[in-house]
């Protein structure tokens, strides 16, 4: 078996195949949860990818030319343990046995971890496809960058299994549109073709015409019956070499393969054979002697008895030496195309030093000082502006100093002005540019960032009006939920967006994202803060969220001076004390977030006028501040003080449970179609109402 | 000109294009906010649509069998209000010139209004067209309904313009693959095939083949060159009359149609013109003389200063008697067609009686007082079950006495229970069915509701796992923002999914939904609560989601017996006393939602072993408990008593706010994979860890 030239063996895929149905029937049905249908019918294609097709090397799982696998039909997730397991990454047969259980490695969908094999989190129908073409994109990027004459340092290829699900979500469409756009060669995708869903059969929703779907987003299509190996295994080869388009591979599969009344039907989708059925297969299986052996059956009765046995016992699954064997032979020859690479590579170190050391720098990943430096000291030099203008600035200094930066829009450059400065967008020709024309696909635009960030080497930005966020929920979701370092910029916050209307105006955005485990949210009030709030971004290896502002901040936010070092510290805990009349005990504590900020600024001026001692609170960071100490937190807003909240958004229902001494400033309805300070005059967004509002709550 | 059988006018439909084109201009020039790209480059079209095509009646905008125009190409509202205001709908020119300024009806994008003849809000791309699917599924099903031999009741078509960015929503795919599926052939869909987008070319991000893209989802395509208006007009007629398929025109139109240098560019996308470029158009429109009359102006150069001066003076748009001439004709052959229909109708009632007493019930939309006692008094027979078991046992009594319930799943009918039991899918040879499989298209599903709930004929109900309402969020905002009532079902609420693990359990979704505005968010804990929550739905004219278990409830909570009238006044306060030790005041408040109600229960009934005093509140809607007076809200939850806030959902940063007597057991990171009662123990969820939780509270 050599991998740049295999050949076919239809014994040993079969076998390999087999033995992958076994550990996923029993595992499943030990856990009594989980989801057979899709292993048992694409257990030897897998068998092809993993015995024939892809280059990896467990033992260097972030070997940077590793070809990548991706099982976008996530809940399938016993097929990748299984051949993950084969393959030599760090799952053992008590693994699969611990399918689904509490601490497992082996959860209910695979999730992200590549040092066990695992290149992204699946399940949500969809993404798996999108972060492919996310992790095509990457190789092409890295390809035009790096490739030399005589060195092809990043030449692999994506292999991602999608069912019928990923091919009905809108996602996977966009995804795939933007795939054919870029011509993206490197992705190869295996369309698990079963003509079932949960709800019986895909005819009753879905009769698309698959080839035509394909050709009309500039994909080149092949057909192959999963029942003839060995055309699924040329059909594979021919894919893996053709140039010039993305591929797709329809696979006619059968759902739960091998089983006798349950394969071909919906019952097996996500439900436990049982083990009338596993006893079936073991006794119709190309390993039945093995599995006669092993199990001490002479027939189907005594295999059920046997298997009832093992269950109770929770007998330990059987190690098949001959698959076993066979798969050594594919590890092994993957070991020297690694060492091949890494060979290349010492060379490449020595003929291209500068290219060498740019991949080293990705590599790394570090922040330069005189970065940090920038973003702590900046300033803009006119008296005000809007924070998304400010942003593309600040941003600028970072896509200038860091070169991993690539990203893009959904159609709204001129909008949101996220963008990298001075570079080209990526085409098809041509993948040394760092922005990406997303198109109007915020869904996939979010998962293929995601893609893209996953082997963290490239940091992913992404950008759209605050109020599409909606569009790209999921995607958000999961880069938390990844921790992918994930920026997304989002302008246009709150009404301010003005004539554009409701459908335009942020309202329960910002606190729906706050909500989200493992995001930081920041909404900056000043040149400052927005410096600030991607320096946390750059510092923190985690996704993050920057919300941005059409309307101008107040002047006198802008001209407000800080010991910026000092300024950062208190920034990084997400609220800070911005004005204070004296130190003593404040007769109002005005919190605020964004343009926010400078209405209250300027009322408490007016307060201080008729002798009040007010204190301004900044926020750009309500989670990280939600879990600072609690000395901290009075230190900032008090313990008895009352406080007005100034913020363009809405708490509605939760406010309910906010402290007595809180009186808000926010918005419980729609926005409104008008000029933004009409509207916000509407809303009560006005120095004037945050001066009454605050004055009325004044003991 | 007859709407049956008309004829092509050339001159009629370039004087009402050009007509409409300076609406536009001045309008967005007076208001300097707008797009006029759009309007402009199908201007013609319609004027082919409203003056020929389409059946309405602007003096009964609610007329059932009009024809149905859906602008998904919501940022071009300028086009949508000229058209109107043509058509006699009460728009009228000062309305125009007021464009997108506060409290005017015209206003940025095209707001849910049919008494002015807006069917649907658009502007978040995609929706629109989606909506439209809706519209034609209800089209269809009305017609299967109540279509007899001689009585076409109901075969009105829907008219949709939808532009690129449409096209590259993946919602706009999934609702047109259903479409294809359904065999829409009432779905008239109209490309604006203008290559422009915000930031430049469609060439850019979008290359697909757009014929082969269609016909793969079963439509039937024309082409047709916007230039070329009789081309135009004879490929809708063909097209009108085509049955079997939904049908698209592919326009070739040139965005800014009439201007001089910003015609076909992406400048002309999203902002006015310029004196300039109106001038030109003015100059050089089939209405130049008319222009050149009313701005008292010989050439261009006094065309500049007269537009100049009349938009420092808004002055008033000038009306165009010719082209209200023929706009006259087609009103009043629309006029006809519905007094034909009207009569048909009365013919119909006398032969028909049954069905026309069941559209009748329709359009009254009455929910039958034997359907609120069954409702008021449900109970279920086990001792216990889960709400989603509960809630489809609830729904089906609900779809037993109200036929206009319609709806469906995203391929999860097995898991969600949410269905019409007894009742058929639709097919694409058969609408009489209630059913709809949506397939696995969560966003395209949501719109669809939408479009089929607008009407108000029908109540639409959708449903899916709750963790995937993120697929579907810009709907459900739709849904909230147009006020439709649409019941979104999802299930398998927080971490008790178990096994699926984190990618399957909703963390932040609860909250998230909650902050809508004018979205009400429902959690029943029990059998009463679930079947309240449907009453409550059905009795107020707004949307709703109710969230369902997978998870039994305690059994002491099923168990507890109320005054039903008297608890369902108190539930519809969002939160209740669901039990206390006595009237004293309470030693600590627990307030719970869905299944945290049943451990907090028990947790209580340990507490008053030892002697504590308890008061146990279950909150099925948090969003309507806030908006109750300060003295309910005091007599529930107290003013000075330590809280106990127990639920398995994130309230993140926000909880920064909250009163510092509440101590929470909630969730701030994402969920585990594992067997439910394992996942519910590591996060806290136990009878035990409220019961200790609670008593280290008490003072």
């Amino acid at each position: 078996m050599n991998k740049n030239n295999c050949e076919f063996n239809q014994e040993k895929i079969t076998a390999i195949g087999d033995y992958v149905r076994y550990l996923t029937l029993m595992s499943i049905q030990t856990s009594k949860s989980g989801h057979p249908g899709m292993p048992l019918g694409c257990a030897d294609i897998g068998a092809i990818l993993f015995h024939d097709i892809l280059n990896y090397n467990s033992e260097k799982p972030y070997w940077l030319n590793r070809d990548r696998f991706v099982l976008s039909a996530g809940h399938g997730s016993m097929f990748l343990y299984s051949f993950l397991y084969l393959a030599g990454f760090p799952f053992c047969l008590d693994d699969l046995l611990n399918f689904r259980q509490y601490k497992s490695i082996t959860a209910g969908h695979p999730e992200y971890n590549i040092k066990e094999g695992i290149e992204v989190t699946t399940g949500p129908l969809g993404q798996g496809i999108a972060n492919s073409v996310g992790m095509a994109i990457e190789g092409k990027m890295l390809g035009s960058r790096f490739n030399k004459n005589g060195y092809d340092l990043f030449d692999y290829s994506i292999f991602t299994i999608l069912g019928d699900g990923c091919h009905m979500e809108g996602i996977s469409y966009e995804a795939m549109s933007l795939a054919g756009h870029l011509k993206l060669d490197n992705l190869i995708a295996i369309y698990d073709d079963n003509s079932i869903t949960i709800d019986g059969s895909t005819s009753i929703a879905f009769t698309e015409d698959i080839q035509a779907r394909y050709e009309a987003l500039n994909w080149h299509v092949e057909h192959a019956d999963a029942n003839n190996i060995e055309e699924t295994f040329n059909k594979i080869i021919k894919l893996k070499s053709m140039k010039g388009k993305p591929k797709v591979l329809v696979l006619k599969t059968t759902i739960g393969k091998g089983l006798d009344k349950l394969a071909g039907t919906n019952k097996i989708h996500g439900a436990p054979a049982g083990i009338d059925e596993i006893a079936y297969f073991m006794c119709n299986s190309k390993l039945k002697e093995f599995f006669a052996k092993k199990y001490n059956a002479k027939n189907i009765d005594e295999m059920k008895k046997s298997i009832e046995k093992s269950l109770a016992e929770k007998s330990p699954l059987f190690e098949n030496e001959e698959v076993l064997a066979y798969m050594k032979e594919s590890i092994s020859e993957n070991k020297n195309q690694y060492n091949n690479w890494v060979e290349m590579l010492e060379q490449y170190k020595n003929e291209h030093k500068e290219e060498y050391a740019m991949l080293e720098n990705l590599e790394k990943g570090i922040m330069p000082s005189v970065l940090r430096d920038a973003l702590i000291n900046y300033k803009i030099s006119k008296p005000t502006d809007a924070t998304r203008n400010i942003g593309a600035d600040v941003f600028s200094i970072c896509t200038d100093k860091m070169l991993s930066i690539v990203g893009g829009n959904a159609d709204l450059v001129e909008s949101t002005k996220a963008t990298v400065k001075n570079d080209k967008y990526i085409e098809k020709s041509d993948f040394t540019g760092r922005n990406i024309a997303f198109g109007i696909r915020e869904h996939a635009m979010g998962a293929i960032a995601n893609g893209i960030g996953a082997n963290k080497l490239f940091i992913p930005f992404t950008s759209t009006f605050f109020v599409f966020s909606d569009y790209m929920r999921a995607p958000i979701r999961l880069a938390a939920l990844m921790n992918i370092k994930h920026l997304f910029v989002f302008s246009h916050d709150s009404i301010y967006v003005g004539e554009d209307g409701p459908t335009h105006q942020p309202i329960e955005h910002l606190n729906s994202l706050r909500l989200i485990p493992n995001l930081t949210v920041l909404r900056p009030a000043s040149d400052m803060e927005a410096a600030f709030s991607y320096l946390y971004f750059l510092e923190n290896d985690k996704p993050a969220v920057i919300i941005l502002s059409r309307q101008n901040m107040e002047e006198s936010v802008i001209a407000k001076s800080f010991d910026r070092e000092i300024a950062y510290n208190n920034f990084k805990n997400g609220a800070y004390i911005f004005h204070e009349t004296n130190s003593n005990k404040a007769d109002i504590i005005i919190i605020a977030t964004g343009s926010e900020l400078g209405i209250s600024l300027e009322a408490a001026k007016k307060l201080e006028v008729d002798g009040k001692n007010v204190r301004v609170v900044s926020m750009p960071s309500m989670e990280i501040f939600a879990n600072t100490d609690d000395k901290y937190r009075a230190s900032i807003i008090g313990t008895d003080e009352p406080i007005l909240f100034v913020e363009a958004s809405s708490s509605r229902g939760l406010n309910v449970m906010f402290d007595k001494r809180i009186t808000s400033i926010d918005i419980e309805q729609f926005g409104v179609s008008g000029p933004a300070d009409k509207v916000a005059e509407y809303f009560g967004f006005t120095i004037d109402n945050v001066y009454n509002k605050a004055k009325s709550i004044i003991k």
